[in-house]
């Protein structure tokens, strides 16, 4: 049973969200923009780097979302998903997002975890400006909704197959969208 | 040096929103809601729990902005910010502060360190549910925003005087408006 009472039954952000709209609209649109909006990296590989920092802070149900939606957007599915996870060093991906990932890893554990080596390592592998700042809030972002999920003891389903509904649905419409937001 | 090439040399946050306007708005949003939207906490209190954060970080750019905040706006200016971040435990502001000031050093260590014993402590000195939910997000945001200002090394001014110029922008302005949007 979450902390508070959420006046719903929904699991882990979304009863959040519901519960205090006027927060679950700029969580949201920076979720948008950094896991679906314009860039260089795959919303795979984005979900990726979400999924791992979640995982590293033993949050679940931000693991198993953003986990699912990384196997719906990436080659080799939940397998790719497993493989990068079980070393937390990018698995069979690319030597630029293994190299992303690691700083990802590291502001998980703390800004200043994040050295010069780390991101020169970055650099070398051809990950420009834009995708190290992206990494870098993308880790720091889930830093935030790991903790809020858990900081409020939201319950989270038990089985990957459970957010298989709501990632497809999240693959389709977003996370966030102007038609959604003027629909309040 | 900041880690990225950020094209100004504007310190803390303030040059990583104009590299990146597009997070910079959901960002500056949140900020706006957290720490100056309707609330039955005041500004002075709110801000005070994003400064215990960063103090906790280590982050030398937030802590100094925030703690000017909740200086300019609390009682005791900074004398009263300072016996607070001396004990980490409230200082001499009321049980509810420091009840819930106490749930939010806990989710700086992480969400799960939110025990029902913190939120039990928190209700019997009359916090509200939406006011533990908001020192815990205010807490979880600040997890961000510091690895965000660290993990890409920006540079933060040395002195506390430094900040207040800035500071008293806040207080008049805020963080984020619609005009300021509109004008983008």
């Amino acid at each position: 049973m979450a902390h508070i009472d959420l006046l719903n039954d929904m699991p882990g952000i979304l009863g959040l969200l519901q519960f205090r709209p006027a927060t679950a609209k700029p969580l949201m649109e920076l979720a948008e923009v950094l896991l679906r909006g314009e860039s260089t990296l795959t919303r795979g590989e984005r979900e990726l780097i979400a999924a791992q920092v979640s995982k590293l802070n033993d949050c679940q149900f931000c693991y198993n979302s953003h986990g699912t939606q990384a196997a719906l957007q990436l080659d080799g599915g939940w397998g790719t998903v497993d493989a990068v996870i079980a070393t937390s060093d990018g698995g069979p991906l690319s030597d630029r997002f293994r190299a992303l990932l690691r700083i990802a890893v590291a502001v998980q554990g703390g800004g200043r975890n994040v050295t010069p080596d780390l991101v020169d390592a970055a650099k070398e592998a051809k990950a420009t400006d834009l995708e190290i700042h992206d990494a870098v809030l993308i880790a720091a972002a889930f830093s935030m909704y790991n903790r809020y999920v858990d900081g409020l003891a939201t319950w989270a389903p038990a089985e990957r197959n459970d957010y298989l509904e709501s990632g497809r649905r999240i693959v389709t419409r977003g996370y966030w969208s102007d038609e959604r937001s003027s629909q309040e």
